[in-house]
């Protein structure tokens, strides 16, 4: 096995997220939708184990308690008043005056033509609001008016007050949030890079003042570390600090996660301290106080908050990219996605040397299957082909049963990413599997 | 412990989930937003390990292969026109003339005064669509108008061809989505059980014509096996087979799994055989052939259908029905939430008996938290007390560190169900959970 000098692109991993079936693009049959896609069988699994390990290290932190929450899309117009995305979340837009093409003002070079009909002229540059709209009941006033959440943190600040008081818990603590969220970006691009259904996966820190620069770093580093847990390449990783010039007004501090993508750098995660900023909006705006009262000091504070925030999908991409090598195994080109076991779709597969021996190897299989393990069985090609396709999905594991089996109760196994083989017994499939887990 | 004879009824669910922070209604400091609502922690905790138990029934399957999907919620005009949601899904609605306010017509008796106003003068009965309705991108003309799936299956089979053939996969198999779905009901009702915005675990299952009402038998089996796997009243649940007059012009059977509610038996799930109705519709609309070739026979067939199809909130409102329970214990009226295990949001807490025995029962409850369990630790009041808190949260175990651990390396353990207790060594205490969640 020795490495080729080549290099994974975004087409690449389209092609082949296509190819096994990780995502398609939501209603192809149909021409498809802008932005927006399915995610196939691999795809859902891979998600699921993004989400877990996710939800995992939230779960598992020392320095707190986390809670979760689940707050719905749907959401009125006062709340997105009060964050300020009515106002504020808008890209500039511009519209070609011949043919009428809409352009994002910062993608298009305004001293050209336009790139769809060849002419020049341009009409001035507007604020479009992302934030999808729709009308909520039957009444078709404007009161019905609701918006497709544009994020997930603001469920989080207008539920803090009764998921505090309903969970007697104390400060400082956490609410986490797995979700999907919505933007009507003008040019969705890169793939799963920049989507306009997408989601998201936020964990809000809330804090007392004095602490919150602290909290601040202590969650910065325990970040950078979960994507240590999940696998990613260190050396692709890297904070950037956000210049005061980069900050938004109200924020003290903020750190993106940048992986290094075939695009360049980019932010994958991330995490800032917000100060009181949220809060303070939405008590203004509700009317409701939402300062925790200190028992100590006798005193009411407004708390601070840290934000963690990364999208599944970019993650998920980041993943793939991570994880996709070609290397060249007995002479032969292989693409293999050296998933962390944790992540991977599928954690094993059971081949049957020969057809004939189909049925011992499937009882093994289904034994797997029950106990609860995600496994797959293909019986049909050479022993060989059978790897790639399972190299190609990140299969951590395959075992084969031979006419020696039968009478040594062993399989061979291989490694994906040694392709080792070594001989085990049978009732050591688990053992083998938990042992790539751990 | 003996029971008393109280009932459930919705009330108490609605008190019991705010009080505990199940469920919050969305924007609740906003004034809130009518048929939407958020999961707090333990609600969270608790939709996880209902759609676990159900992805695992799934995957579980030994009758053929079950692969996952995640579809997207926005969703393009054509599908709902193939379907016939366009057409087809609506309410009939009828507003008051004097005061505007709008009922759905079949809610409401119209030979009576409106309930609102007093006045009795009421426009025609119309239909009102009951999808919600965005635009997709800057550009604000019709073919960018996009809807949120008024359920999850249509993804299912529009992607079918697409799945099957990146998966290999051989007939018969299903295809399993979990996910959010939007109905604009006129006059949402009962809590969860009928929301504006609510999650469907849908499965559709693909198999040749001939074997369509032999799968259907087996999955109305399967699907009732189901609730007895995660611990449903048995005496509760029963099949309403839909009638010739009941049944969708296209479907071949439907049996409804209903349960007995407080406000009477109600569709738990569907499970439906709906024949070649979806594939056709799609093949047609889209021109794309979805019908698949038989290597055997050398011709090609369109497959048939066996739908199962549940909310998670409905099933979320059933067990938490279903496990509401007021006993008397020690003289003590308590509600107790007798979760099976493997939903329970909470798995175990730890309880030192004093503070000053806090610090060795946190490193335990630490160190299971490590181990991925859900726990909590709590410290103030008396023990009983705590138990109460406990079992309102459904938690199936509690241990006490008292005096006496620190010598004989021993806790209190006691059983929510029983109220028994029973001393176990510290190190048998992942044992002890691992048994019950069996």
């Amino acid at each position: 096995m020795s490495s080729v000098p080549t290099t994974v692109t975004l087409e690449k991993i389209v092609a082949l997220c296509k190819r096994k079936g990780f995502v398609y693009q939501t209603a192809e049959i149909y021409g498809g939708l802008n932005g927006v896609y399915d995610f196939g069988h691999l795809g859902t699994l891979l998600k699921q184990n993004i989400r877990h390990a996710w939800i995992q290290s939230m779960q598992k932190t020392d320095h707190g308690e986390i809670l979760f929450l689940e707050g719905s899309i749907l959401s009125p117009h006062a709340v997105w008043e009060a964050s300020g995305h009515v106002s504020n979340f808008h890209d500039p837009m511009v519209d070609c005056l011949n043919c009428k093409h809409r352009y994002r003002a910062d993608d298009i070079d305004l001293h050209k033509a336009c790139p769809h009909c060849g002419n020049k002229a341009w009409t001035d540059i507007r604020d479009f609001n992302m934030m999808f709209q729709t009308n909520l009941g039957a009444a078709a006033d404007n009161t019905s008016v609701a918006y497709l959440r544009p994020e997930t943190a603001q469920a989080i600040y207008i539920n803090f007050k009764n998921v505090a008081s309903t969970n007697r818990v104390k400060m400082p603590f956490g609410i986490a949030q797995i979700g999907k969220a919505f933007r009507n970006e003008i040019t969705p691009k890169q793939f799963l890079f920049r989507m306009r259904e997408f989601e998201q996966m936020e964990m809000e820190w809330f804090c007392k003042p004095e602490n919150g620069l602290a909290d601040f770093e202590y969650w910065c580093e325990q970040r950078m570390n979960f994507f240590k847990t999940i696998g990613i390449d260190q050396t692709k990783l890297r904070f950037h600090v956000q210049t005061p010039e980069e900050l938004a007004h109200y924020s003290k501090g903020c750190k993106d996660v940048e992986y290094h993508f075939p695009f360049g750098w980019k932010e994958l995660e991330g995490i800032a301290y917000r100060g009181d900023f949220d809060l303070t909006q939405h008590s203004k705006h509700s009317g409701k106080d939402l300062a925790v009262h200190d028992e100590a000091t006798k005193t009411s504070y407004m708390p601070h908050v840290v934000e963690s925030s990364i999208g599944v999908d970019r993650l998920f991409l980041t993943v793939l990219f991570d994880a996709y090598v070609e290397d060249m195994v007995e002479g032969e080109m292989r693409v293999v996605l050296k998933f962390h076991p944790k992540l991977a779709p599928i954690k094993a597969a059971f081949f049957p040397l020969v057809k004939k021996l189909n049925e011992p190897m499937h009882k093994i299989y289904l034994d797997m299957k029950r106990k609860g393990y995600m496994v797959d069985f293909d019986e049909s090609g050479s022993i060989g082909k059978r790897y790639r396709r399972q190299d190609e999905m990140g299969t951590p594991a395959c075992f084969t049963y031979d006419f020696e089996s039968e009478t040594d109760q062993c399989v061979t196994a291989r490694n994906r990413d040694t392709t080792k083989q070594e001989r085990i017994n049978i009732d050591q499939i688990s053992n083998y599997l938990e042992n790539l887990l751990k």
